[in-house]
């Protein structure tokens, strides 16, 4: 397989998300990054580029101009992350989809309903690829779990309990910090702050693992430090395509808790336990048998889970990795849309599950409002 | 303290809960069971009291025998076990209140919220004990938990997530097994199965441990195997009388969890997390502080821990030395009774906390069949 | 079984142990307390004895006093428990034995091999009870481990690894503390300190799990808080007589860990592990398959550990109730005895183990002493 | 820093080493890979290296080749791995050496002492860097506790005890499979096997975290497999240059053990746990203080713990990354080498840690074949 030109926007100096994209792009081998526009200060943008390595004239100072840069030229990017702010995502995707570029996009995809609709309409129109990076889902357990689901080992699946119940903004004090409080301010950050910042990962991986969509939901939500807008805790009870029962906890003031993205799948046959902060094992215990561990790595997992592992079984592996099996797909993919063979993308999150989970923060919020009324998505 | 006599009613040949109450009760050498009517066949029930060292003629045939047996006595039994069907709680424990003697009764105290408000009135007006066992709040971290929020530990409790779900009913073929199908039927167990069997002990676990009680509450019930009429499974939000919001998960479908009675607590100033399978350690996060372990046993906890707490730092104590607990409690109580001195029941649950359980319960089967809306107790 | 008469000589007032033996003994109902010498001191002793409910002629003053007392009652007590400082087991024991009384000691035994083999001759020749108590082999699934070695579930047994390190003399402040120096104290505690406390526990679940009795062994043993004159850490090597090899460590300055009393076996087809603070779980990975969980009360366990677990699966049972196992144990066996039918001590620990582990403790201080020279049991 | 020029000698199609390096040294984005010689077999690795991105005329087919290639090129490679069989690493890494290459060898870095001692000279006398591939001290956490040691925040180290025991060769009926009968064969493996492979893990943690020396040893060894010509199982007692007395296990037929590299410290102000399983916490207990959990990317940790983590606090770090942080450091040094500066090669274990292991190994067989025996290294 050919090494992919790719691109990125946003991701600057300082940035959290952007050297985990580039680590994530770089550790296959598979992607080369060949382009970018770093920030949204054209000259720190440009510097910061070059000393990434790009070349001169690809370190643009803007998005506007890396898209006229790139659309014409025979080796343009393969692939563009769009890393920038939130409210920016649908403009820059929806216009480079529109050149014929494909798009691995941070979540959330975009700010409304409407917006993502349009983007999975685009990307359709102009047959690229508009990803999202629901990157958990690239754990290679959390893709044994989907095939252990798709395959009947655990038989109907009745129930699924998520979490992303974390700590880290539990001190009050520190609730007029910048560094915090714009995640709970509804003008910069929409109608959600914990559902949609954290939540989001977890609904989707309960969507991931089941293979069901989320129909409706009831949400009691809360602002446990009072001087926020919005929720920093909420409790989702939900019901899926499949007749699978959800019930989700998200909060941010969980204090003792460090991360706590964790999934619990029940099915008629046999349930399911694993969560992201010892991500290299699986919990499975048959109807009427004990507990076992599946590890990482062990011999005879699915085909999804081993072509998502890559070191030998006992050995942890991380989050990098999981976020590297996404771009690794999307490598498969880029190239076979480039000899025009039929394409597969894989278990790679795409414009419609950003579109599901933008239904879902609406509803989300909507319901929270209400006395948690059921909502439909 | 004087061995006080003691006296049961249930709990015959076969009985879980019955060999349970007698270790409780003996562990400590403070009391010895010198009447009962353990059956509701009364050769039944007089032959096995004799076998387990009853004198012939206070091995009961029936509960209103005991009663008349005892209650002139001069050495009348000082406290009496009811470990009857729920539905005959009411009446036994009323009866034996009415006549002067100190009751323990299982969970649930009765049926129905009248039958329980009258019960704390005949023990008000009678001046004796009526207990209620919730005993998981006799373990040594559970009553240290307490003390810590008493004490202004973790500041204001924004937060409670309580746990009990199992997945011990989680076979479908076993649906219709009298094992486990009357545990469902309203006939026989009221308007809620999973919620008043196992969510309760939760529920209680929270208002213990935080010193409140819940106020208002939206359930979520569902029967995921449908043949049930009652719930399986329960998700519960709540809130409590000092501001406190809740969250309670109960079901018995949760395949591969063993017990799963557990509580976080979120504060200002710190969370902790404890867990009824790992009942010797306390996990405990000050704000801005690593995650520590407290060990049961361990020098310098809260006097409700230390007096409740057997053996050294290390070594593992389980359920019924917590069982134990509250006999412990009750016979200090009695003790000081019988001396006309005042009379301080401890941490012991009481038929005030057995009225809230039965609010609840009800709370929450109505709240289930009206699509969760928020419910007062 | 009617109730069976124990005494007890030692555990008086302010004893850690004495707690120990009359809760472990009074659990199941099948023993009450019907005399004691329970202290060095006469007064003392006699008004302990009182308080705890003793009659004021079966209060005695000394273990001698205890001796003549009961030797002629037609009611004299079934067991003597002896819990009393090590230096005196030997001459207490043989005493009871010798008049006829089944013997209960603490560990270690005696305090030479040679009174130890007098001892076991003594016992046979009076056909009397002598039991040790090795209290953690009566925890349910450490006789599940012994249960599945000898049906052979593990096939033939390749090593076996014991620990019991702990930190609890870490300061070395304390180490001239009167209640922490007499331990390291080789003329109050003999020839080893560390090992002989708490490494021969776990020499003994090696041999009680494996069924198999230790041979030779090498010793490294030193002392890392200087001032000690005997050793605080060692780890020995060991070889077993159906061929398993061993390796044991113990320690008391392993800072951090609080029991750390703990066992795996690997054979052939198998592996298993343990751990005193987790005891209610065993760890069982069949050959090439997968780790699983073994539950305490789970259905389909072994006899030996069926009979020795009392509450349901996924509530936690504690070493209160282990202890109780090698009561309940006796107290089978003793009433078979006074029925003149065949006695079956099931798993209790006897003078023959009491023996092998003062070999032991001989052989580690005299293989420390040689550099870790190879020395026979 | 300028991206810098790496070749790498071995790792050719189907190796299981040679992906982990080219991850590691990729994932940082400072090296890239511009030569190799992946295979014995000329053809196949040209071929592979092609494959891999290598120009033609740098996918050599032998060593030899390489070394004559690059010698005299502007654009020589700045680092050579070299992960060939463990016999040949003696002679390549000294001839590349001796060119003024900068070599990466995977360890065992030679057959014998002597070798080892050469070449610790020959980097010497051509002040090139000769570091060995002990991956698993590049974990964040570990070089933690390296600094924790280093600073004094637990005194004084008493006690070491190190782990690296697994299961993965417990089937009798595979150890006559080539996959598995080499590594216990002397005539291609030398004179230690599961001591040589794993333990040495362990007792190179060991001094890492320490910052001693290992001065003498006894070792118990033995062959659980009767067929194996040498141990799959080791125990070594050890004393170091600090003071501190050391113990390590290794296996490789513990069953139901994944991994199992772990180690403990104990001080005299505190004691550390970690466990490569688990990678992301620390386990720290102060002395008189609570165990607390030390996570990787909380802030305030060293700076040496610092650097060596790449994502948010709570999520999953892995090996790969530990690898990665060994290729780091180099590549820092390797710039400074490059720029005349002043050389700091950090953390990454060197040929004087690779000749110390190579006499450990000796010193362990030695002492194994004769009972045990103190031997000095």
């Amino acid at each position: 397989m050919a090494v992919l030109n790719w691109g990125m926007i946003g991701g600057g100096r300082g940035s959290q998300i952007g050297p985990a994209h580039r680590l994530g792009a770089r550790v296959d081998g598979l992607f080369q990054m060949t382009a970018g526009a770093l920030d949204h200060r054209p000259d720190q943008g440009h510097e910061y580029g070059v000393e990434l390595g790009l070349d001169p004239d690809r370190a643009y100072g803007s998005w506007q101009e890396m898209l006229e840069g790139e659309k014409n030229r025979s080796d343009k990017v393969d692939l563009v992350t769009v890393a920038t702010p939130n409210n920016t995502h649908f403009e820059i995707t929806r216009a480079f989809l529109q050149q014929g570029f494909n798009v691995l996009c941070e979540k959330p995809l975009t700010m409304t309903v409407n917006e993502a609709e349009e983007l999975v309409e685009t990307a359709k129109a102009h047959q690229r690829i508009c990803a999202v990076n629901y990157g958990y889902s690239g754990y290679s357990l959390v893709r044994h779990m989907r095939a252990m689901v798709a395959r009947g080992d655990l038989g109907k699946i009745r129930l699924v309990f998520a979490e992303f119940a974390h700590g880290h903004h539990s001190d009050a004090a520190d609730a007029d910090n910048p560094r915090v409080r714009w995640r709970y301010d509804p003008k910069q950050i929409g109608v959600s702050a914990q559902f949609a910042d954290c939540g989001i990962h977890a609904m989707h991986l309960a969507s991931f693992v089941t293979g069901q969509r989320v129909e409706q939901l009831s949400a009691d939500t809360v602002s446990l430090i009072e001087s926020r807008q919005l929720e920093d805790d909420a409790m989702v009870n939900f019901r899926m395509s499949g007749g699978t029962v959800g019930r989700l906890w998200t909060s941010s003031v969980a204090l003792g808790r460090q991360h706590g993205l964790a999934i619990q799948v029940f099915g008629e046959k046999g349930g399911l336990r694993w969560s992201q902060e010892q991500p290299n094992q699986l919990f499975y215990t048959p109807l009427n048998g004990r507990l076992t561990v599946i590890e990482r790595g062990e011999g005879n997992l699915s085909p999804e889970a081993d072509r998502s592992s890559r070191v030998t079984v006992g050995h942890a592996e991380g989050m990098p990795l999981a976020f590297a099996n996404i771009y690794t797909e999307l490598a498969s993919a880029i190239s076979a849309q480039k000899e025009n063979q039929s394409m597969d993308l894989g278990l790679v999150p795409t414009a419609e599950d950003g579109a599901d989970s933008i239904r879902a923060i609406y509803a989300v919020a909507a319901s929270g409002e209400a006395n948690g009324v059921w909502t439909k998505l």
